[in-house]
């Protein structure tokens, strides 16, 4: 088990005020990292504390914080701070929190200064914390994919292959976009009527949101070499929100034999908040527990000799907002919650499995979990599947849907224009300051209007 | 038809002799850039000519090149050079086409000098052009996608979006290595023999290559719009070889539902060479003829207005040399040769495709074309398919293959530990001078001995 150290300790507080909020998503006890900052081209990175951020750059600057990290601090991006080893990023953590934690004086006094080191979250442009130059999507809830099989191949729900591999996909990197950014409807080729027709290109009829966990890599592997699955958490530097936008009817006519391509790779939003792994150490768990009969993962995949459990106690929630409701000033409706405890596979399963072929994996590459889905109907984690009606008689999404009703009275069985999608996650525990994500958010603006 | 301008005079030549010869792949027609430097961290950019490199950087310190794209040409990738304008791109042409012809002499004398401005390719370490963000591999022949859908699919070899969707999916980028890197045998998950039993790990044992062209992108889109198809080659900077080794029986286990993963992600070589648009443009040629019956391309990819006919007339050849080979001194024995002429897609409806729901193509973004095979058994562009018997009732790979025999008496229907894999590519033409595009080798080392 990592340590859980003092950095932990529900009684600390910190001179940032709104960070001792009980309901806050940043406690001094989270500190998540993030990247700010006016342009793209002019970022720095912090930590999240109550509502503000510790503007790391500048607090290095003003030589309060005697650090040999002080290079990786004044990057523009969280590349060189993920590539840190672990004893390194645990001495960071502990000096942050000393730093925030209330009776320490000499950052919160320099604060009153010329220098600016603290800036409110609500003033700052916030980006995607990497420039991710490896997005991988894997799709490690089996109900998820019992589910999605069951649609997209009603034969053959669940591949043989399933209980075994990791399964993962390359995700398109250029398009990742931080929350809060507008996602414009696609348009595609969408399936034929009937068999031996001609495909329609029109706007995207089906879309929706995946709820997905995603981790930042940390140090990585050189290229011939693999991630032992005892040292995988080594190489996982953070956990964020992932909404893996999808385009149903494009993915359905394309996805033979590659894969999903075009149905995906419009945009794929993240939170600006990085959770590392220090963090959630209070929150980790057990590993999805295998139903009897299923086959164990082969050695290199083992958790036998695993130090944390594998697993994240992570609530999740997702939230839609219609333009109607945001008209008439009506709050965000949730409409599924669940739990990433349950996943088939750890993320350090995936990272491993990623790995164990002698590909490289490097600081900052982005590792997302597939839709997190439970067994429960009201916690799947995409509208495919939770206004599916469950029957296998049902293989088309799109038909025989029931779907979900806004206060509004609008129901939804995909996303329509002006729709926001909202997600949260937390970590929640009696005698524990309560850790939470960050959001991800975005909303749905109309196809263009060229073809 | 882009200009065909005096830089391809058939006439033209170099004060750099080397360029001269009839059967260098570099005459001054050619101009292919590269990347080289002795490590990784001090790279600079140049151009290929005969067996030499015009160091660019160099070139532009030394005052002889004055140019309004000084900034581009003294990074130490390609990545602003492939952001350029058409327009500038042909300037630039124009510029080195003019500094290395014969009678100029200010270039010519100032080698001479203490700056070196012009290398040996035998003594420059070659690196990938630009650190590639996104890299997507294709599936455009139709000879290729019906040789393996025969073997992976036998009920159902061309799947019915084939001649509709430029097939394609996202390749892993972090393990692109250039020309000459070994490859080291990957370890990985292999199907359980009979049904329902377990996969074993070890390491693979049907590796093969696959021939490829690859396309470096140009200036791109912005995220949200589109590349019409009739401006798609302003977005294409360049050609490449690109080998995408594949691991057959890693391959079969994992590619479904999501497609191939860990059976791609060990390495992809490329050619340190791009052979730009520009150089090829008296070599295009008709877009592969649909046979009869088949559906015209949607609206979007329409080729009815392209001026330079969409086709590259590019032939292609792969040899094989065994470690026995090598020790005897023997050349690499040529085991296919084919053409890029008859692809299904062209690279520009690639492009175009790729774009055509708002994703960013960005500067050095690398698409490679999928496996280049032709109608005969000769010209097939990996072992999977010519080593195969080409009968619908031998469904598995790895088994009633016919070998291929080398010069050794060998027999090889996949790679053995120690076989190196030679690409080559070029243009001929009656009246033109030879354009090729260097080579793509690599050689198989064993497997890591720890799983």
């Amino acid at each position: 088990m990592r340590p859980v150290d003092k950095t932990h300790d529900p009684q600390l507080q910190s001179w940032v005020e709104s960070a001792n909020a009980p309901d806050t998503d940043f406690p001094i006890q989270n500190l998540p990292f993030c990247r700010f900052g006016e342009s793209e081209s002019e970022t720095r990175i912090g930590v999240g504390i109550g509502d503000r951020i510790l503007d790391l750059r500048e607090t290095v600057r003003a030589g309060v914080f005697e650090s040999t990290l002080a290079a990786a601090l004044q990057q523009p991006t969280l590349r060189e701070v993920m590539a840190l080893g672990v004893a390194d990023r645990i001495g960071l953590r502990r000096n942050i929190s000393r730093l925030l934690s209330t009776g320490e004086d000499q950052l919160r006094d320099l604060t009153g200064g010329t220098r600016s080191l603290i800036v409110e979250q609500s003033a700052a442009s916030m980006w995607v914390p990497v420039e991710v130059r490896d997005y991988t999507d894997f799709y490690a809830s089996i109900f998820h994919a019992t589910n999605v099989g069951s649609m997209f191949r009603p034969d053959n729900p669940l591949l043989p292959n399933y209980k075994y591999v990791p399964i993962g996909y390359h995700g398109r990197a250029s398009s990742l976009v931080v929350s809060g950014t507008h996602i414009r409807r696609p348009i595609g080729q969408l399936s034929p009527d009937g068999d031996g027709g001609a495909p329609t290109r029109e706007p995207c009829k089906l879309l929706d949101y995946e709820l997905e966990v995603g981790c930042y890599v940390g140090p990585g592997n050189d290229l011939g070499t693999t991630i032992p699955i005892d040292r995988a958490e080594d190489h996982m530097f953070g956990l964020t929100l992932v909404n893996d936008w999808s385009a149903r009817d494009m993915q359905r006519w394309e996805y033979q034999p590659l894969g999903p391509f075009l149905a995906k790779s419009f945009a794929t939003t993240v939170s600006p908040w990085v959770v590392t792994l220090e963090a959630l150490a209070p929150f980790r768990c057990a590993a999805f527990e295998r139903p009897r009969g299923d086959p164990s993962p082969l050695d290199y995949l083992s958790l036998e000799s695993n130090e944390t459990g594998g697993g994240f106690d992570l609530r999740l929630a997702v939230s839609l907002r219609s333009e109607q409701m945001r008209e008439r000033g009506l709050a965000p409706h949730e409409i599924s919650r669940g739990t990433f405890r349950d996943m088939y596979w750890t993320l350090a399963q995936m990272l491993t499995h990623h790995g164990s072929n002698g590909c490289n994996m490097r600081p900052g590459d982005l590792l997302a979990s597939g839709t997190v889905s439970n067994r429960a109907r009201t916690s799947r984690g995409c509208l495919l599947e939770l206004t599916w009606d469950g029957e296998l008689d049902d293989p088309v999404p799109g038909t025989q849907r029931t779907p979900i009703e806004l206060p509004t009275g609008e129901k939804r069985k995909f996303l329509a224009d002006g729709d926001e999608v909202i997600f949260h996650g937390y970590c929640e525990a009696t005698g524990r300051r309560r850790i939470g994500m960050g959001e991800c958010r975005g909303t749905i603006l109309g196809a263009p209007s060229a073809l």
